[in-house]
């Protein structure tokens, strides 16, 4: 039983994945519990390349007239300002709460404020799903420093008021978002679809396109598309819910060709109603529409589907293929893009420049030039508990031993 | 009554204008007869700027062996290469066998060969609709040459046959073309539906796009978005028919505003099927989307709608406005387009450079670098009838005294 007057400092870090969507999510039937118009699925991607990592701490020794705490890539951010972040920790506090109304002997961390850290490994500017990221962490270390009991689904429900898109990265692997029918969202979970394990040859080239702003932040467009766009009710009607049994179907079969051609498709749909939004919103710019052709050019080359592309409102690619298809997929990109586009160091390419001529000249060009970076990645597993703390045992605020 | 050996050369001579749609034509439901999937309605522009100029004759004395003849923008035509070609040429034909038969006076000119000659003020290649006037201005003329009794609407169905836009180039001012329901097409005609003289202060200033090669010929491209876009039924079913009303009303009372409202959305959602179709459909490119901006930012700034764009299967922007709005539209375009952008010779503009400041400076820098010349036109009427002719009294082909 903890001390009334407990000076301890409760620690618990966990770090969560980014996950790229093949079935977009786009549009919310509620805005402030972040309840999606239709249901999505995402692949988990690997933490070697991008992942954040969270520290949760609280102590009654915190002073209380500061709150809870915040620091985002060591800088101080405003918990206040972020109705977001306050109604997920509210969430978790309540559900703190709970455990120690039924056991008297726990340490009341419910009423503790929390001071919580957290650090990217990548550029959050660069458009890679970072707040998903962001808000798996922040839930997941959350729940492990207040003991919580409840499943990565039932977590997945507080992470989506954080950013929808954050719900599926509790889970590494394949992972459904169900847009569920209730008002009260209870029913809006993730689950995966299938374990990193099931399949587990996925991997993903992500093309950084530089120099490119958004141009209309996502909860903004996506509310647009929503209220203005003629061709979007069809979408998250009809269309959509087809695709996620037919790609769910292609994951449990491990079916590449079937996956891809309905994740191409579906991020055109997306785009395409993004086009038809009043005033139109435009995410993909002529280095992405170069991406999209070497796609095809290459799939036509090689006479099946080696890769797929997927945009989410920006314009960097990610295109996904199988292991087995390293060789044709990353050489043929490498082999199109300028040396000087960073990221190529953990590439083992054996055959360089397979399908370099397929490639329609412009888009190569296009490529060449609008591509600064690149990341190579793969399906990854879900959020992974750490020792190493951000926050020390005395309760000052660390940097991650990179 | 003709002489038995009748050796004269039979001449009609006909311009026809390009037109501009504002609701798209995408889609055909039968693709011999040309019928569309869905109605359309366009703009017809002043032949000043861009026409087809054709001369059809004929004459017992041109050699049968050689059948009919074409002559574009002096070159020789294959005529048997072209099914619509024939097509129209066959209607017309038998529209003036049918008088010949009733009256046995009349010299058998449907038993000549044909020598058509034809020639565009614009380069064909500029993307600029020039089959539609190509199209219109031929039936106009052998429908002369022939005295045939049949008004526009009745002869657009011929024209649609050559090119489903053509239908709309027999008129002036505002022309809808009505879908139609009928197996045969008899209920698929073009039909005014506003004189120019009804709202002649319509304006329209065309962006020339350089260096853009069309990726899918829309004939093509049209069946593949039919086949595939799992948007496009929703918008040939009930965008389009909604639109087409909306429209025709805003056209009868002059509303500018809810005309630009509606040729903007409908061109957004025209190529957001496109990119829905499989594989992907790309006309615009990063000039064409500076020009969408730029519009948006100058009615922004100016707190109304004074100018909308529309882009056909090609980057080449066609900006409407009003002309008491022609110093704030073409004064800011001109301002932020390189001077050594061609075609503004004509602009009488007194207050240049109104908005400038109002547009996104990446969308001027595209504009500025992407637009090689522009033209300015307006609403205009439809085909005229001419006594200068590209064929000589005795046969000859001539060319036109510009």
């Amino acid at each position: 039983m903890a001390a009334a007057n407990d000076q301890r400092v409760y620690r618990a870090s966990s770090t969560a994945p980014v996950n790229i969507a093949v079935i977009k999510y786009w549009g919310k039937r509620d805005a402030t519990l972040n309840l999606p118009t239709n249901s999505s699925l995402s692949v988990t991607l690997s933490q070697s390349s991008l992942r954040a990592y969270t520290t949760a701490s609280c102590s009654s020794k915190y002073p209380t007239a500061d709150g809870d705490s915040l620091t985002l890539n060591n800088k101080p951010h405003s918990i206040q300002g972020s109705p977001r972040t306050l109604a997920c920790l509210a969430d978790l506090r309540s559900l703190r709460q709970q455990i120690e109304s039924s056991d008297p002997s726990l340490p009341k961390l419910s009423t503790y404020p929390l001071r919580i850290v957290s650090e990217n490994n990548f550029p959050t500017a660069a458009g890679l799903a970072s707040s998903a990221a962001g808000f798996a962490a922040l839930v997941r270390a959350v729940a492990d420093l207040y003991q919580l009991p409840q499943s990565a689904s039932e977590l997945s429900k507080i992470a989506r008021k954080g950013s929808g898109s954050a719900c599926r990265s509790l889970m590494g692997g394949y992972v459904a978002w169900r847009a569920g029918e209730k008002e009260d969202g209870s029913d809006s979970i993730a689950e995966q679809v299938a374990p990193e394990s099931h399949w587990p040859e996925m991997r993903a080239l992500i093309l950084v396109v530089s120099g490119a702003q958004k141009e209309v932040p996502s909860t903004e467009g996506m509310q647009l598309t929503v209220a203005t766009s003629t061709l979007f009710p069809s979408r998250a009607q009809s269309i959509v819910p087809e695709r996620m049994t037919a790609i769910e179907k292609s994951i449990q079969e491990r079916n590449f060709e079937t996956f891809a051609e309905i994740t191409m498709r579906d991020s055109n749909g997306f785009h395409a109603t993004n086009l038809d939004t009043w005033p139109p919103t435009f995410y993909l710019n002529d280095t992405s529409r170069a991406a999209i052709r070497a796609v095809h050019d290459i799939n036509r080359a090689a006479g099946r589907s080696v890769c797929a592309y997927t945009f989410d409102a920006g314009p960097n690619a990610v295109i996904y293929y199988l292991e087995k298809d390293a060789d044709c997929v990353l050489g043929t990109f490498k082999s199109i893009l300028t040396s000087a586009t960073e990221g190529w160091e953990s590439a083992d390419i054996k055959n360089t420049n397979l399908l370099e001529q397929s490639i329609d000249p412009r888009a190569a060009e296009l490529l060449s030039k609008g591509v600064g970076r690149v990341f190579l990645t793969g399906v990854g597993g879900g959020p992974i508990s750490k020792k190493e703390h951000l926050v020390s045992e005395s309760g000052e605020i660390l940097t991650i031993a990179a």
